[in-house]
Formats: structure tokens, sequence, C-alpha cells
């Protein structure tokens, strides 16, 4: 089936009013409607197999995907899965870098979300033609050829270590074999919730087994503080707790702040400041690595900076 | 009159096939037909005073610049003149910060374009009011006003020395109106030019007193030697060469190729790598500094590193 060529991709941009309850509410995006450009990928196969993919943006907007991602349709429909996945990095490549469209991009913004949604599904429409979930086509994956399907373009260090970075993330797959997969909740405590939503909510995360608890700050110090307070006290001091300001600080004032919330413990602060500015986040990490908080820049190229 | 308000905002994708002889061809771009999304803002004033506004595409993708200059169009219809320039920079926020819009951005990309496209409508639609062109309305600015309509949130010691930067900007500006405002040509040298046609431009460009010229580079490396050695040729040792590879190179591919152009004596390299690659761009700085050869980034955020 890896030679069903993909004869449709349709685009919907769906919305759901989560701001009215305040669902991913957060420093800077105080009332987001978490919404999604949602692809469908159509085959020729006989099972009519389809592949299922996403974007998530916060709500306006959401159009603008929707029209980049049919801009880009044109490189997708009429290529065979096999042809995709023969030369996944450079089906990524042909979708970032079309002479005319990387003028508007490249690789950043709303053709980076219109991309990610397309290569979603084709991940997706694959793991469908295996018959497996996503997690497990991945893990029993060669590690060079999973190494192979990502675009190491611009990391000159990865692309000559790429056999070194085989074995790193053939640790993980097996750690995750082993432990499965860890994640951490952020749905306990946004931004807009009241204390008594947010006990209640951790302490429900907490008898399901959550270990790992993140917390949106910002907006308000003092809010802050009462809240990572609480946190920390109904989680106690062996589960982990991160902080996420959304790129709301200059720097001088992430440092201060975080500074301010350091006797919570938190593992990291994610996006203290500008996404673009760089050698700010590395003066942030550099002023808060005394205190043992790291840094975590955003969902784009989501890195812990040392 | 800077009390009318703006009523409409249109937004049209015009396209010019430029592919079809070559012009604006780079080493990046090698069909590009230079295209606009245009912003037209029309105002209830007597006069049905109107500003007109650009930004460059390269074809395919100006629907999406369009798509967004429309979402953000909301945001511009409904404001007075007045308001806007009474607080430029907040208004550049507004566009750059909605709090769900700016989630498919932040300021890059596709929305960045759409938003320079009707910043460039406001400044027109300034200019028209004030019955002078765009430039003598800058230059006729009082320094600290000129300052006080960019946005220099992330740039930290810009903002605490607005006032030396303002004296830097005034020591421009007087400069500018004994000397001309000073530019430098890019269209002898597109990559899809024929050494004939390079040296008909060239020579013609020179006749014309133009004195700095930009040659495109990147795509076959005995080509560039060619065409940079004819140029050199043409405009003499005194005139000055620019050379741009519009992000076609990895890092030590930049170092090597640009070093063999070094006998050509260019002022700087523009675009020699992925735009995002910071760290990338000051290694090839600073192995090209002992040629003497300066390295500029691209549009987006045109900066020259030393």
């Amino acid at each position: 089936m890896l030679e069903s060529k993909i004869t449709h991709l349709t685009v919907c941009d769906v919305r759901f009013p989560t701001s009215l309850e305040q669902h991913g509410s957060d420093a800077m995006h105080t009332d987001p409607d978490y919404s999604v450009a949602y692809v469908v990928l159509e085959t020729d196969s006989d099972a009519a197999l389809k592949g299922y993919g996403l974007t998530f943006t916060v709500g306006r907007g959401t159009e603008i995907v929707v029209c980049a991602v049919k801009a880009l349709s044109t490189l997708v429909v009429g290529k065979t899965l096999k042809e995709i996945i023969g030369d996944f990095r450079g089906f990524y490549r042909l979708l970032s870098s079309d002479g005319q469209m990387r003028w508007v991009g490249p690789e950043k913004g709303v053709i980076q979300l219109a991309t990610a949604a397309i290569l979603n599904a084709v991940w997706d429409l694959w793991a469908r033609v295996e018959g497996k979930p996503l997690w497990k086509l991945l893990v029993d994956m060669d590690p060079a050829k999973l190494i192979s399907c990502i675009d190491f373009r611009y990391i000159t260090d990865a692309l000559t270590e790429q056999e070194a970075l085989g074995e790193v993330i053939k640790d993980c797959l097996e750690q995750m074999l082993k432990e499965g997969y860890p994640a951490y909740t952020t749905s306990c405590a946004w931004l807009g919730y009241t204390d008594q939503q947010l006990t209640q909510l951790c302490s429900e995360a907490l008898a399901q087994g959550w270990t790992k608890f993140k917390v949106k700050v910002g907006a308000d110090l003092q809010d802050d503080i009462r809240r990572c307070s609480l946190i920390r006290k109904l989680i106690g001091p062996n589960n982990t707790l991160m902080i996420d300001a959304n790129q709301r600080w200059d720097v001088n004032e992430a440092i201060t702040w975080v500074t301010k919330l350091a006797e919570f413990h938190p593992l990291w602060i994610e996006e203290p400041t500008c996404p673009d500015d760089v050698l700010g986040h590395a003066s942030i990490s550099k002023a808060l690595a005394p205190l043992g908080i790291g840094v975590a820049t955003g969902e784009h190229h989501k890195i812990i900076v040392k």
C-alpha cells in the first residue's frame, strides 16, 4: 500500500471557544480559542486509507494557516507515500524551499505551521498503512532511518555526528519501551483558573499518577507566588514543577521575576522572552543557572539551554 | 486631516511574470515572479485621501500574505490617522501582538510581510496628509519623534540609549540632505543574466552615475568568479562591489566560497546561510574579517555584522 497515491488534500478551519472558560490562558494569550488547521490526505488505495494531521492555533489567524496549506498542497497531491518516505528529508525541503513560496517563509510562522499539519498527516498515513499507532512505527524504526527523516541541514555537528545521535535516540527508545512515554500536564494551571479550580484539577492529576506539572506565569508576580506556592504544597517536594511565561518579559524582567519564584524550585522557565532573542535567552540562562533553574524555548524549536 | 478615519482597507494580489526573462533571479530563487500584496487605505477625509502600501513577494504565496492582511485589517479600519501616529509603536504592537493572531507569527514570515504592507500604507497616508513625499516627512521629523515610531522592545541597549541613537540618526539625515540618499543597484547582475546583458546593464548604470553594485552569487563558483571579475573590470577599483548568496550555503561552504571571491574585494557577502543561524553568521563573519569582507543579513532584519 506504500504505492498508493495521494489524490486529494482537504483542509478545514476548526475552532473551539475555549476562551469562554479560560482553558489554555497564559500571560500572552489571555483569550485563546484553541483551534486547528485540520488536514486530510486521501489516497487511491483499495482500503481508501486516509491520513489525518493538524497544527494547533489559538483562534483568529487559523484561516491564514489554512490558506498556506492550500498553497502547499500542489507539492503533495500526486505523490505516492513510497516516494515521500523514501526521501522524507527531501520532501520536507520541497515544502519549505519552493523557489517562490520560500520568500514568505522560510521555515517560520504560518508556513511552518502549514508544513507541520501536512507532515503530521503524512506520518499518520504511513502509520495507518503499516497498521500501527505512530509511536510504534517510530520505535520499530531503525535509528538511522529515523534520523534520515529529519532535516539537519543547518546543524553541522549533528550531520557529522549522525552515528552518535543515532545511539542517543536508541537509548531513549529503549527507555521509553521500559518506562513509557514521559509527559507532563499543563491542564491544571492555566493562567485564568481560580485557586479552587487549580487545587481540584491538581489533586485529580496527582490521583491519576501525574508527576510533572507546568504552571503559567508572567502576568502578576504576587499571583504567581501564590499559585506556585499552592501547587508546590499540593504536589510535594519530589514531584516536578515547571513554569511558562509565554514570551511575556524582557530579559532583565525575566531574571528578576524568576529569581523571586526560585523558592518553589521550578525545573525550568519556558519562553521567558521574545523567541527571536537568542542572546537574551543565553543571558537569562546564565543568570538562573546558579539557582538550578533551566531555560526552555517555545513550541517551534523546543530545546533546553543548559 | 489627521482626524480622518480609515474607513476601508482593500488588498490586491498583483503578480508580474519576471521569471520569463530571469529578472530578479538568484541562487535560491531561480524563477521569481516579482509580485506584491498591495494595500489601499481609504479615509473619510474631504479630499478622499488614500494611503498606498505594499510588500514585495516572489509569486506563489502572495495569496497567503493577502489573507493575512485581511485578517489584520480589523485592527486598522475605524482608527484615525491621529490615533495611529500618536502612538505608532503601540500600533505596531497591536498588529503584531493580537492575543490570538500572534500565535501564527509573531513578527515573522507571512505576518511580518502583511504588517509591513499595512504600515507602509499608513506612512504613505501620513505623507499625503502632510502634502510631502515620505522621505521629506522623515527628514523633517524631530529625531525623538522618529525613534518613537519604531518598536525597540527587545533591544534593551537601544531603549536606554535613545538619546544617543537620536544623535546618530540626526547625523545621517544631515548627510542625506547634503549628499542625497545613498543607494546601490542590483539590476545589472541577476543570476540568470548573460555576460552580455551584465556588461550592457553595468555600463549603462555607470553612465547614470551609480557607484555601488551588487552581484548575485552562490549557484556555481566558476560562474561567480567569471562574473565578479567582469564586473570588477567594468566598475574599476574605486567603485563598490557587494555579493549576495540568498541563503544558499552552509557555514563552511560560505567561508570557502567567499574566500575564493576575495580577490574582487567585495564590501560584504549578504545572506550567506540560513537566516535563523545567528551563530553561523558570526562564524562566517569572524572567518572573513581578515579578508576585509563583511557579512550582511537579509531583508527582514538587515544589519551588518562587523
